[in-house]
């Protein structure tokens, strides 16, 4: 026991000191942060996880997240302590040309999950020990190693909440609170009672550690396992640049690299001078193969809907879902309490093993979905008002950093809700979602396309949006009719176009309304159904505008912010001949009609009509 | 006092029929949470709130917040009750020519901030509460009711959080715990012990209460109003559609209207059939006058650089706060622990007083500072880094909806950051804050524009976000340059210019020096800086790009997506003749230095010059 405590201790020093290292060659980042956790990282990653370092992301691994993730150095320090990394390597810190970056992300092979936004790291952890405990059955626990600042981010309490109420013993969060934030001391200082306090409340076992004192981590951990039916919270005092001569526990060193004579100090106080390798091919492998193949997954069976039947794309997402969850097992639907209005209440009622539900907290959800999606053993879809999404943007945004495989549909969108009025209306969810890199973002207008996108972001790895409409609306598309991403589908037109609308969905039938009417006046508009918001189909987008002679108009129930307009005039700013105008929200909307609501924003049949005329 | 419990029951009651018959009328929302909170709103607005029928938005008179606003129905039933509207009125419900929409906002003059997504009242309440014990030193106390299945949104926790740290006894939270939420039951149903040991370990107060028992909610505010030093929440056990026959405490019957003759069961249970008007007026008036106008708010001092000499725009942002501060101290600067990266802590320093820590909680920060704003009370000024206020994406939103009066300030904007990686990157923010409806978006190049951009930003009425810079970067323009909203600064400009670029920060040097290496080969570029990027300066865009003959390249360090080159695009998207390029990131960037990133991510000199040359 000795013995061990000195090599754990040895081991953390030497994280330290490469810790110092790093930070220094590269002229900024955070020693401090990382040398607080220097007993913690070091005690878990030499005793406590199980884990295989010739492949990080075993499926049957524990997994640790880092979710102050500015404290980094100190991470890559423990897979250089573990023997993944060279020193060499670790010394690229910040480098242009190197995946050892500023804050943790996965293009590291050890990294599930990016952080440095804070207050996100539990939510995703809870995602994984959900996923260990209930969909692969398997025995491996999730760390979730937190600082002190960041536990007032709500976020964390959203997770906390939720992992007990899943009772995830699976599951322990280490708070490192080492007393200062980055401009001053935090809200509780070393208050560790009343951080355990907190964290009782919302349902974990809680234990108050030294985390400098290695015994005491060790006995920490122990109790942990031990406990059962809730997650464990271990509150540890720590001291923030512990071990740096001068600049431990001291105001003012948040996010700053000291001098390398401060590692040689550190250096010369190691019990054994020699590291020792350490055995750590020690998991145990039981988690199951996953049986999906991305680019294979198929619904159970095709849309069947009658041409002119009146279905919201809601309610086709959710029979889409219920289909897609029918021959796999591993599709999770995901919910914030609004099931019953997004339709994703028929996975729950036919499969409840593949629906989580995580209540009204759209930030933890999301963290959840992120952290259920690593290593690639699920693939969830989570669901609510697309204007909630709003609420989970800088999680998606890590998401998307993340590299996260996560499909998210949002109802309710657009002023065409009608009556609830402006805060339940989505105006910035397209903006929200094609500004995640490499997303993809659906817009189906009827219930049959709304089926094949569900469909296609499926087979998508990364992360999809899929936008889906409050009002019950005529199906326009035969069942078999094969929709892509990045296509769009030229839906009316003649050889005397002079204009082109292009809608989605529920301006796509007041698109089709105006030319109905203006065709009967002896007006030829074509009509594109866009369909694919991102990518977007700029080919067929800049043959039909050349052909109608170069005038196009859109009309969408967004704000004109990153939405249709935007994209299609950029997309198309650079053809010779074209151009274009958008029809969209430009004020806060009130409570109406959705036929009211329509008109008075502009982007009824009446008012393209008008657009039309006027162009 | 038996008299006045059936006086009080009353009026819940008659609350309950208006409730029931407003929903009933519009055909939809949400009597059932309206009827679980009557007592507790009869109560509050009744016996317990100090205000006034006749100016609702009195400055001394008692706030109340509807946190969980889709029950306004019994909000609203509450005003008629007073005598401020008449059943006719409230009968308009959710019709598109009625202020009585679908969930609150403050196009009614007796409310504050919209709400209806939920979560965020305790926020705002605790703006309020903070400005009235320690900006206006007023006897004013704040009321927020919020829903239990609301309580999971960590937002909730990141107020309460605050609201104890700032000792704020003026404020109670009131939560209605109706056991069931949208779609099933809540996570903690009623077990009111948690609620209160939560709310206990955020350092409240706690009391729990019977909310349909008036003596009991009586002595509930009596203790409140004894407590000192820390914030009270009464966790009030109730039945969601209490009162309502055969949907009381029944599930399935969120947001839905009952029939009229529930209305009439109630209407026969009344001690009283007529109802005895109610003496309101008898708020304390000590809340002291404003001494600000908007629109004529000054620095105390203009600008002070050389030209050449190298300042970040983040600091002069800085400056510009704290001249703000000296001439008005209702200029309220707000944090989210990165003052000394922002350098609002220039106001903490000399102006103690005219600074609010918030900790890293920045969806509470927000709420927090559109609380500060309401009744024209401050004029707070929110800064953290770009990235982070799409953490609080929807509380801004909601603050839009609010038309609430609030100051952003976002640094550290774009891959120009360098080491810290795309974690720690606004590339979304320009996007986030020209999607507000009514923002103005100012994103100053050099140290002078950055201080007219914050002075402007004060005298504008409404939502504004001022985009800074992390590097330090040359000032370019005299200290009495003039600078409007709505305008733009063309910079480069001679007879034979066949390109127009257009910059802004980081970018408009790449502009410059693309110029001046593309003039010396002969080539000839106008260059604009466009200070303004919403309202865009449309007519200068026009005319410049029209004059270099049609090729425009916007060069931005921001993702596409709701970013310059859409806005751009879609602005002179119907001008014939003119087209749009744009240089932005594409991707997810890494850790670098800011010149390998800006040109690796392609918006350096050298990158504007090739896409020049391959115009």
């Amino acid at each position: 026991m000795e013995d061990q405590i000195s090599k754990l201790s040895d081991a953390a020093n030497r994280m330290r000191i490469s810790s110092i290292e790093q930070t220094a060659k590269a002229n900024s980042g955070h020693p401090t942060s990382s040398c607080s956790a220097a007993e913690i990282v070091a005690t878990l990653f030499f005793s406590e996880m199980r884990y295989s370092v010739k492949e990080p992301r075993h499926p049957s691994a524990d997994r640790f997240v880092l979710s102050k993730g500015h404290a980094c150095p100190i991470l890559y320090a423990a897979w250089e302590e573990a023997g993944l990394l060279t020193r060499e390597q670790v010394l690229t810190l910040r480098k242009l040309d190197s995946d050892i970056e500023g804050h943790p992300t996965p293009r590291l092979e050890f990294i599930d999950v990016a952080t440095g936004s804070l207050g996100q790291g539990l939510s995703c952890a809870a995602g994984m020990a959900y996923t260990g405990k209930y969909v692969d059955n398997a025995s491996y626990r999730v760390y979730c190693l937190l600082g002190d600042s960041e536990s007032a981010e709500g976020s964390v309490w959203e997770a906390a909440a939720f992992a007990s109420y899943y009772k995830l013993d699976n599951l322990v969060a280490i708070v490192d609170v080492n007393r200062l934030g980055q401009s001053r001391e935090t809200m509780l200082g070393h208050d560790l009672f009343t951080y355990a306090k907190r964290f009782e409340a919302f349902g974990f076992h809680s234990i108050i550690a030294d985390g400098h004192d290695i015994a005491d981590l060790l006995k920490a951990f122990d109790e942990a396992k031990k406990v059962t039916g809730q997650p464990t919270a271990i509150i540890c005092r720590t001291l923030k640049g512990k071990g740096i001569e001068g600049v431990e526990d001291k105001d003012n060193c948040h996010g700053k690299p000291v001098a390398l004579d401060k590692a040689e100090i550190i250096a010369s106080k190691l019990t054994n001078k020699t590291k020792i390798p350490w055995e750590l091919e020690n998991l145990i492998n039981d988690a199951p193969n996953v049986d999906f193949e991305i680019g294979n997954i198929k619904m159970s069976s095709p849309p069947n809907y009658q041409i002119g039947e009146k279905v919201a794309t809601r309610l086709a997402y959710g029979n889409a879902l219920v289909k897609l969850a029918d021959t796999n097992k591993r599709i999770i639907a995901l919910d914030g309490d609004v099931s019953n209005s997004t339709f994703s209440d028929k996975v729950l009622n036919k499969y409840p093993q593949q629906f989580v539900q995580c209540f009204i907290a759209e930030q933890n959800m999301v963290g959840v979905a992120v952290g259920m999606s690593c290593r690639g053993r699920t693939i969830p879809h989570a669901s609510t008002f697309a204007v909630f999404f709003t609420r989970a943007a800088d999680q998606i945004r890590m998401g998307a950093i993340s590299f996260a495989n996560v499909k998210f549909a949002g109802s309710h969108a657009g002023v065409s809700i009608g009556e609830d009025g402006p805060s339940q209306m989505g105006l910035e969810d397209l903006a929200l979602f094609r500004a995640v890199p490499n997303s993809i973002v659906l817009y189906p207008t009827d219930a049959v396309s709304a089926e094949y996108a569900t469909e296609l972001a499926a087979n998508y790895k990364g992360i999809t949006f899929t936008r889906t409409g409050r009002p019950n609306t005529p199906v326009i598309y035969p069942n078999d009719e094969k929709f892509e991403i990045g296509k769009c589908k030229v839906i009316r037109q003649t050889n005397e176009d002079k204009y082109l609308l292009i809608g989605a969905g529920v301006t796509l039938y007041e698109c089709i309304k105006a030319h109905d009417m203006l065709s009967s006046e002896g007006i030829q508009v074509a009509v594109i159904d866009l369909f694919s918001v991102k990518p977007l189909d700029s080919q067929t987008l800049i043959e039909q505008a050349k052909r109608v002679g170069g005038k196009v108009l859109t009309v969408e129930d967004h704000y004109q912010t990153g939405g249709i307009g935007e994209a299609v005039a950029l997309a198309l700013g650079d053809v010779p001949g074209v151009r274009v105008r958008s029809l969209c929200v430009k004020e806060i909307p009130r409570s109406g009609t959705p036929d009211e609501l329509m008109d008075l924003y502009g982007i009824s049949a009446k008012k393209i009509i008008a657009a039309v005329k006027n162009y």
